[in-house]
Formats: structure tokens, sequence, C-alpha cells
């Protein structure tokens, strides 16, 4: 067989293959399919083989490219299934504002928060933004992560979440990173419209998402579902619009105060319900019961320094599939690396390093339901890889605040 | 005036120059001379001229080589001043199990912890243990540190003691790193003492700390004075016999149980006293008083998940002389990146992006009493710095858990 790239002599290939479709689960959460002295090999940027590296020399020709992984951990490509990755500024002295005892919510209610980046997005040129994304896009994939949900929500208006979700193919038609787009116009109540709730609604519902459909600028409709912003009638009424219109849904829920933004997520039949700090028991039962995906953002709860984390063992404990990303965005998540979220995942959510490799990948498919593209190490798939410096798979999340990647193979391709 | 290397048009010129002598306290620590469109000139390694890029480029000759860092903040190069690099083993699986509900205690009571450290030290070449440590200072200087501490303390006996610290010497000898060795056989009780701490008391003070004297392989003897290993008066003992030897005195102190170390510290005039998590208001007073500099370790804080975190707010206020280190160490803190614990201390000791600048430069040298040589950018000072790929000082502990090192310049030489 044909192949035009070949790993081998991988000391753990961790494929993270599952045994049935759909997210992983419960005490499998906990197992990985490790193929030691491994091999993969790639054509045209799909995987054909994988093996021990003796199987699969025995079936590729021999004229192919090699690269020797001795002693090292390769995994999936890193998807990072919840970013704000287009801003047009970052947002530091907030950070230390808040770090001096100003609260988020304080520093939101005076103007700062999410409008600030608003206000700024606003004016920036697009070619501006697409600088500023593709920057920390390639900082992205230094760092691992080859497939990246990107959101909108920093312009609420028709023209300026357009001219985000612009930016975002823009990223997506550039740059080699796979970049999966969510509008996001329900992430604040803009300025012009602090007195008009009502208002903003309606332009959400009679223009921007029929425009975004028709438009095909995104695969995801996403919801701030959160006390004082969209409750959740004014959420449910907003995301079934955009249900109807063909979107697929994503819930920021339950992160400062639990109103029940997981349940709604659940009722609605999203593929995800993001944050959840605040979570209750009938929420947990309701996302188990839907199979609506738990996205964890511990960078968040560090980043904000919240006292109540997610309770992500409960969670798997009791049927919700769970997944992890890094919220990257300039006023409450400013990290773009997902290794840096399986070290805050082991130490602040009690997770394993086998349950965070399998978050970080294949349940992060999940979350962006392209599970049958991206997210393991089998024939079929796109060739993404990450070739990690480390041993074994427990040191990922151990050796924390550095830069364990060695390579990156992007669509069967180095990319760094 | 000759110079071999300038570097000009810095966005930001950090020099963490201070107006007298000794570590920067209280509310002054809150202050940075930023210096715009700044230059820094060296000459065999030491600085000759610092100022605007107009003043520099007018009192050195032209024929130098230049960096241009339009844009950039550059700052002193990091000073780590509390380390524990030469290890044998990682110690990932112990992470793990104390993610899942072990405490530390318990881990070390079941000879894990440091004892596990300890058997695999003893047991390694000399050659194995420098690769090791040279692999990790390598990292260090990549993310931004040009000086370290460097302990021993998984020896526990006067071989192997000796073979860590002459490994510390090899690494200090074949390294551009900058490594001040710091005698810590106090770190645990070793197996073959466990019913017999008064005889391992009795080797430090009458074998350990002579012979490590004699040889010269250490400016500083440490002691982890806590509950049930070393208590406040074993620790007084065997750090009043190595006062007596020549040592400058560190110490481990109230880091899991406030047992007044703190005091103890200031009074045999410690130049630190480190972790500090259980530290009293006595125990703040005395360091005052004595001048004693707190080095705080956030990144121990996380990595173990600790509830208590030290009072750095109200030790600042009451004019404890700070600084910020690593802990570096294959159980308790697997950081090389003084980044990391940027960011931590920003989060989790609520301290400004100032108040921290000058904690990981010039108060960190203080920690090391080598803060007449390096921790500033000043004229006579070790041609030490960082370049970082940040537009201001708040921008390095907000965009967290990726390197933001541009290029680290060390004696004088780009040093990667």
């Amino acid at each position: 067989m044909h192949a035009d790239l070949l790993i081998r002599q991988i000391g753990q290939l961790v494929t993270c293959r599952r045994d049935k479709p759909g997210p992983i689960i419960g005490e499998s959460l906990n197992h990985l399919e490790i193929i030691e002295n491994g091999a993969v090999a790639c054509d045209q940027g799909t995987i054909v083989a994988v093996g021990t590296t003796e199987d699969v020399e025995r079936e590729i020709d021999a004229d192919c490219a090699t690269i020797d992984a001795k002693g090292q951990v390769v995994t999936p490509g890193l998807i990072d299934p919840h970013t704000h990755p287009v801003f047009a500024a970052t947002r530091e002295t907030e950070f230390e504002m808040r770090n001096l005892g100003k609260s988020y919510m304080e520093i939101a209610k005076a103007g700062g928060g999410i409008r600030n980046s608003v206000r700024k997005l606003r004016e920036a040129p697009k070619e501006t933004l697409f600088e500023n994304g593709k920057k920390y896009l390639d900082m992205m994939m230094q760092y691992g992560t080859t497939t990246i949900e990107a959101k909108s929500g920093y312009g609420l208006s028709t023209e300026s979440e357009i001219k985000q979700l612009e930016v975002i193919e823009m990223l997506a038609d550039n740059h080699p990173m796979d970049v999966v787009p969510t509008f996001l116009g329900a992430h604040e109540i803009p300025d012009e419209f602090r007195d008009n709730k009502a208002g903003y609604i309606d332009l959400l519902i009679n223009e921007m998402i029929p425009t975004v459909a028709e438009r095909k600028l995104a695969t995801f409709s996403d919801i701030f579902c959160e006390k004082d912003v969209f409750e959740i009638d004014d959420s449910e009424r907003i995301q079934t619009a955009a249900k109807e219109h063909g979107f697929k849904l994503k819930f920021h829920a339950d992160e400062i105060v639990g109103i029940g933004g997981a349940e709604l997520a659940a009722k609605l039949g999203a593929v995800s319900a993001d944050h959840l700090d605040d979570i209750s028991d009938n929420g947990i039962s309701a996302m188990a019961h839907a199979g609506t995906i738990a996205v964890l953002l511990p960078g968040t709860v560090h980043f904000l320094d919240m006292r109540k984390r997610p309770p992500a063992r409960k969670m798997i404990e009791r049927g919700v599939p769970v997944a992890l990303a890094t919220d990257f965005n300039p006023g409450s998540s400013a990290t773009v690396s997902l290794q840096m979220i399986m070290n805050l995942a082991a130490v602040m959510l009690k997770m394993t390093a086998a349950e965070i490799t399998n978050c970080v990948t294949i349940n992060s498919a999940c979350a962006l339901d392209i599970d049958g593209r991206v997210g393991s190490i089998e024939t079929g798939k796109q060739a993404d890889f990450v070739i990690w410096n480390a041993d074994n798979i427990k040191q990922m999340p151990y050796l924390y605040g550095c830069n364990l990647v060695d390579k990156v193979v992007k669509n069967g391709r180095l990319a760094n």
C-alpha cells in the first residue's frame, strides 16, 4: 500500500479508538488503547495503517518519508471545542483589576468585560482581526491543537457578527487549523440595547440568526445562558429559533449562577453545554439522559479564581459525556494551550491522565460532531497527530506550564 | 565606549533598579522603572550602558552587534531562588494518586514522596543525574530563567548528598545557567533512620554539614522544618550548626502546618523562609522585623491543590520582603517555568504584574544574596536579559500556559 508519511517505533501510540460511535462515557473514559512500539502511516492526509511498527511496515511500500518516535508518546491531534480566538485587543488591565478585588460581574457592569471587546471589535478592520487570530492559531498548533471551534460574539450587531464570522472563515480557509464556526450573537446584550433586551432578542431571532444561516457562516448557535444576561426563557426562544434555521446547539450554561441551563440544553437536544460550574443534580441527570456533552473549562475557573468547580467526577460517574476546552478568550481565560487545561483538569477536576486524554481528543471531536473524521488514530481518519516529549501519558498533565509537544502532524504534514 | 551587544528600540525596558540596596518592600514593590524606546548595551558579559536608544547609541561605538526589540518588553533574566532540579525520575504516578484522593502526607507515609526520589537518586549514576538536570536547566532557560538556586536533599546520606551536590557543581560548571548550590540534607528522615531521628540529626551535624562545608559544595543550608519531620527544636540545632560552619540559611517553613518556622528563620538570621502557606501573624512580624525574605511558591499550592495560600498581600503590607520561585521538583511542583508562577502569583496570591516582576528578578536575587551582581539592568551588572513577546508587563502573568519568551541573553550572549 502506498503511504507518504510513516511515524514508527512510537514508544506509546495512544489511538483513542472507541468500541462504538459517540463519546466515551463512565468507566470506559479511563481506558486507552496503547500500542507499544507502534506505528501509523498516512497518505495524502488520511490514515492508511495503524498498528505495531512491524505490522505497519509490512503493509506499506518502502519509499515513504519516516519519523522515528522512539520512546515518545503519539496521540491524535488535540481538539479544542470552545474558543473565542477572534478579538481586537487583550484585556490584561481587567485581569489585574479582578485580582485586586473587582468581581467579573462588577467589571462587566462597569462597561468592561465582553462589552469592552465588543467596542474594540466593531472598530477593528477585518485584516487586523485576521492577523491577531492567525497569531493565536499558530500558537495553539505549536501546543498540539489541530482542530478548534471558534465563536463570534464580540460583534453583537448583524454587521459586526458577520464581520467576525467572516474572519473566522478567512482563518479556516487560510490556516492549517481545522476551524468549526459558532454563532454567538447571544453572548451579551450590547450597549445600545441595555434597556431593551426584548429588542435585541427580536433582532437575534428575526435578523441575525436568519442571515447567518442563509450565508452558512456557522455550524453551531451558542448562547450565554446566565442570570441577568439571557435567562432560561430568553435562551429557549433564541435557541429554538436557531434550531429551526438548521443550527446545531451549544450553551454557556450554569457557569456563575445555576439557573437550569444544563436542563434546557438537554431538552433542546444541544450537542454540548459548557462551563457548568454550578450545575444541579437535576442538570446532571438531564444531560446524562440526553447524551448532551459537558464541555468543562477549568482554565476559566482558574483564571477567574472561582470557588466552584464543575463536578467532573460526579458527571463521569453518572454517565454524562465529558470533554475539555481552553475557553481561550481575552477576558476570562487567556490561554491557547490545551496542555495547560490538561494540568488543570488533573489538579482541579481530579481527572486521570487517561480520562483527560480522551476528553481532549475523541470526546472533544464529539462535542463538535466531527468524530467520524478526527479525534482518534484509525484508518480512514484525518492524519492529525501530536508527537510528545513525554515517556508516558501521565506525564502530560503532570509537567505543567511548558510545551511538551515535539512535533505536530496536520493533515499528514509536519506543522512545526 | 566599546560594546559587543546592543539591544535597542525596546518598547518597554524594565530595569528593576532599586533606590537602595536590599529587597524592595511594601508599596515600592508595585513600582517599576520603565524606559520607553529603551536600550541596553553590554561588553564581555557586563552591562555598560542603559537608557533611551538615543542616549545609549550616543555612548557606544558603532561597530556593535544589535538586536531590535521594537514593541517588545525587556526585563532582567529571571531568577528562580528555590528549585530541586537534580533527581533520577519523575513521579507522575503519585501525582495521579494524589488527585484521586491520597494526601501528600499519606503518600509520604506510605514510602512515596521524597523518599521515593531518595531511593532512585542513590542508585543513579552521576552521569544520568547530570543529563536529566541539564535537560531541565535547558528548559528553564528557554522559559526565561538565567539564575537558579539548586538544592540537594534526595541523597540523605553523606555519600549521596555529596554525589547530588557534585552533580549540581557539574551543572554550574557546564551550563550557561548560574547555579547557587544549597545543602538540604535535612529534607526528610531517610528510611534507615525512621526509628532513630536523633541518629540522623547527629549524622547531619557531626558529619554531613562539616563535610559539605569543607568541600565548599554549598552556599546555603536549608531544612524541611515541618510537623512530624524536623520540628522547631531539631531545626534550630541543625541550622545553628550549619551557620557555625559558614552556611547562609534557608528554611522550608510553615508549609503544611504552621509551627513557627518563620519565627525561627527570622531568629537565626536566615536569608529566606520559603512556602509559608500557614504562617502566623507573629511569623509575619518576625520576618518583617528581621528582613527575612519570604520566597513564595504558588506552584506547589496549585500542584498539591492546597486550600491555604501564603498571605502575600498581608506580607507585602506589613513590610516582609517577598520573592517568587517555582519549587521545581518531581513530587510537589513539576514546572520549570517562572512564567507559570507569575500567572499563579497573580491569580492565587493577588499580586500585581509590577510586584511579580520585582519578585522574580531583583528580590529573587536578594533571596540568593547575589543582588549586587544580577537581578536588575544597570551598568556593572551581569548581562542577563529576557526579550519578551509581550506589549507590556501586565501581559506576562495574563497570557498563561505558554512561553512568551522571544530571546534570552545570558552573560551577554544569545542563549536560544
